[in-house]
């Protein structure tokens, strides 16, 4: 199954991915790679969570917004030329948790982007990653999610 | 016009990246890839922003060292063979900002870098990026900046 | 001589990784460069470093600490097929320390990986290095390191 029915078939809608962007990019195909923007857990045009986690936010709201984060990354591949069917595999996935000093469960957050991939992509999705704290994110997001995919 | 002629148009002088480095390297190439170590806000010799954006140094501070961080991206591929003529565009940028729990706008000041690549590179120097707040720096500079340069 | 060789010569023993890792994998190959998963100072089986540097976790300690990240990164290389002889050299170094917002020495901490990496490679092993302060990390480690490699 390709990728755009394997979405289809989990009832995953990509979302659009409004301009203008300014001096970046959503997506940035080089060689056989296509780096992703890091990806704020945008949801219908807004941010589905917010502040540190677990203070402000708490850890299952965290994993639901980094699934969101990596359906947004595949939005992304989405709006270049081949679109997301010519993924082979993801390489990467980078997650920073808007974290409390106290936090030490970055890796259960990440789950949410990295089950995500597994769920359309199979053993393909299968990633090395890195997952951190740190005490802020743009927007006051909760958790930001940069990916690396292979390409076809 | 080469990269070269444009930072001349653009009254650009790379400066000199003084050693030794020890166990890492300002850039290196890796086929179609330059990756380059994260840059300082170095002028002259000197950090031109340290401290905690907004607390300890402005918004417009850190933007404009975020650009400085970038022209010394420029100056480290310099070094290599080939220099920045070989830099056929930018892949990938990610940007550390040293913040204050409570400061959100990482964006803006990774502009200062984005846009910078934008200037002299056209829309070859548009990248996806990463920004991201962190509580402490290397040196207490307020930014630091990473760099992957795709090659011809 | 090999890098199987040079690890024997310098009496560094690559511990097992253990299963199973869910999501994520601790390596991917993916054309000529290997993503190593962000790395943990595991030692035995135990985090032989906690806590944010210096309240928490002296400097010597981290760096023995980002040491023994690196040669977890190794041991992930050698899981894969081709094992660590595939490696052709570093590509990338990030690091991650987990610091009070009065440090700023990550860069001195960071030198315990990229020493490591030069010992067994040699020039080969000298990379682009990006080192950072982040206020905290997965089960408390004192620092974690990611790895980009070069394949033959």
């Amino acid at each position: 199954m390709s990728l755009t029915d394997q979405l289809r078939a989990a009832n995953i809608v990509l979302p659009p991915v409004n301009g203008p962007f300014g001096a970046y990019v959503p997506a940035k195909r080089v060689g056989n790679l296509i780096y992703i923007a890091g990806q704020l857990p945008m949801n219908d045009g807004q941010l589905m969570a917010t502040g540190q986690v677990p203070s402000r936010r708490s850890v299952d709201d965290a994993v639901a917004a980094a699934r969101q984060c990596a359906i947004n990354a595949l939005a992304a591949v989405q709006m270049l030329d081949g679109g997301v069917d010519q993924i082979a595999g993801v390489a990467r996935v980078g997650v920073f948790v808007n974290s409390d000093a106290t936090f030490t469960d970055q890796p259960k957050v990440a789950n949410g982007a990295s089950e995500l991939f597994m769920q359309v992509l199979g053993d393909a999705g299968k990633h090395a990653r890195a997952a951190v704290g740190v005490n802020t994110l743009p927007r006051d997001a909760s958790v930001e999610v940069e990916v690396i995919f292979e390409c076809r």
